[in-house]
């Protein structure tokens, strides 16, 4: 019977949480660890490293929002993971794709500290925020129509996860349009923008996400 | 009593999955570590970075499929672990053996990067999907040998699991056979077979795997 | 209805506690892969390995001092995670800042090792050990206000978790101000205070912490 | 009360658990992550590519005794772990102190690979086994004593686990003897060792064990 093999694969939520856990806690720590020291040539008293991480300071701009970002979906995927009664073998590829571009996350950021006034660089940032939303909403859609959803998830939550992931991402695109202008401003506005999502304050917009 | 340590050790499935869940997410989001931004010197404008990002395509596809590749073994080791009612000290030292293939995984996806064109690369690149392919038909077989398997596994989906790690593992050999030609050729045939075990598309030949 | 999404994200304690779980491990992992092995050119002999690997021991004891610290406050959040219910949005948001705290401990303390000489250095380390101080007392505050603690955290010990934070920060600030005179001096006060906390002893000034 | 603050923390063999998996997790593969991809400028075509990874054959072997030694410890230390009731603080810190032994370990090992006739080296390799086997020794020790053993461990078992650390032991200390005449003859003997360790093999002086 050929279907026998994809009703033993690809049902364990817990074991595809532990792999997000762990991907995302790599990816977490790694963004950090490019953070590099000064070689020690280099300096020749406190002022020079003062000076050497002072210039370091737009570069861990960029490590705090990817870390703010990656916290965002780690918080958005699993809210979905915990909403689910089981997996299929739909459903964990639909998530490793997801954590394909959680891991891509550290290299997007190396090039935004590296290259923080290109505009193209800006847009393969936003690319990859845009392909973890896209992939997050698409998990939550096959969801629903596969029949994996909890029984206590009413039809409400279920709009609110995608009102959610859409806002988000319409925000993000619109962050990304400002680079028009210039790539500080679409940092700045990411960077104000994102603890909304994170501590669900209540802006004036944003009050019924 | 000799076998007294035997019993103690190696008994729990849970921690087998945890390592191997971490040793799986390290893996994974290191292959996408070795994609190296330019350095800035190099770059004076927004044409080098596109030209210099264009140059490193044939890397992505390597770390992409390395990604997939991963992602199929480590759905295929989960419905094994998850067909085991326990384990013993063999079974976790074939895991282990496993474990060490997956590690190994990360320099044979840069040394596939770094030489895409030599045919002994590619060949260090199936032996590492055969040792994966091969451990894991082992284990399976070991597993059935010494009565680990639940009892609700049937025959059948024994079948169907020994089945697939075969015909999955012929494909990647006749893909590695077709080096002879060209490695890219072997590159695409693996890159357009693997979705088939993704998501359990029916290709003519594959429906009944 | 706005809150729906606050109520069905940020609820499992136990994804919280696995995801800082891998970044303490990584973080604490990677602490160590600072260790540079010297190079084998400028290497001639049993001597010149010798002279190198003694002149590390600055480096390795930053690395013991940092694991410690680390091993210390993966001590104290788990302690708080295991007095939790549950968790909300808001004590989701602060252990991912306490965890962004985490993941620049390996950043700090590359810093400390190449520049051990430099008060200055030595203060951003302590930065980093005050924030994650402040962040879990933070947490804890919280916890209490919002309801969140288990209903057998008696408050004599909802008092000494709080107690404990606060005398270990003294010590640690007490022993940044020691740079004052010399940074060895306020590294040896560290690391000599440490194994109280990390063991429990009993000394004169802390019996009753 | 003092002693509050020792009772809530240090309780949960899970956590314990879940930092352990994944500081072996990272540090095995960080372990293969050392093995370094010559640069494409230095191979101008298949024979020399061949003959530098030819080359790195003592470094493998390396990182294959690494990896199966990490495997060993790990099997023990869980083996451990699955014959507590709960932990103490103690407890805790005797296994964190364990997992600073283990994190070491991707460096013992670089520094053997990049000086494989140095007998100092080997030393140096040697303590870290020592140390991985001094603290497992004391923490079962330890927990014998303080009474966080199940119920169902018996007497036997318990002098079982001591005797096959103080027998490992015994063996990689002989192994390390060994350099006097010859590093390499110390690295096989222990490679040749370590299977039955692995794997349970009756050899002849081991069938006690």
């Amino acid at each position: 019977m050929p279907t026998a093999y994809n009703e033993i694969t690809g049902r364990s939520i817990e074991r595809l949480a532990a792999l997000s856990d762990g991907i995302f806690a790599v990816a977490m720590t790694l963004l950090v660890l490019d953070l590099h020291v000064p070689a020690s040539e280099v300096i020749h008293g406190q002022g020079d490293l003062w000076r050497t991480l002072a210039g370091a300071v737009p570069q861990f701009i960029s490590y705090v929002m990817s870390f703010m970002t990656l916290g965002i979906f780690w918080n958005g995927q699993q809210a979905q993971l915990n909403s689910f009664t089981r997996s299929d073998r739909h459903l964990s590829w639909i998530h490793i794709a997801f954590l394909f571009a959680v891991s891509i996350m550290p290299f997007s950021t190396r090039l935004l500290a590296g290259f923080i006034a290109y505009r193209s660089v800006l847009i393969v940032y936003w690319g990859n925020i845009l392909l973890l939303g896209l992939v997050l909403y698409g998990s939550w859609r096959y969801a629903i129509r596969a029949g994996l959803l909890r029984e206590n998830v009413t039809r409400d939550r279920q709009c609110a996860v995608e009102r959610r992931i859409l806002v988000a991402q319409g925000l993000y695109a619109f962050g990304a349009c400002l680079c028009l202008f210039n790539t500080y401003v679409s940092i700045g506005f990411i960077i104000l923008v994102q603890p909304n999502f994170a501590l669900g304050l209540r802006l004036p917009y944003l009050s019924e996400v």
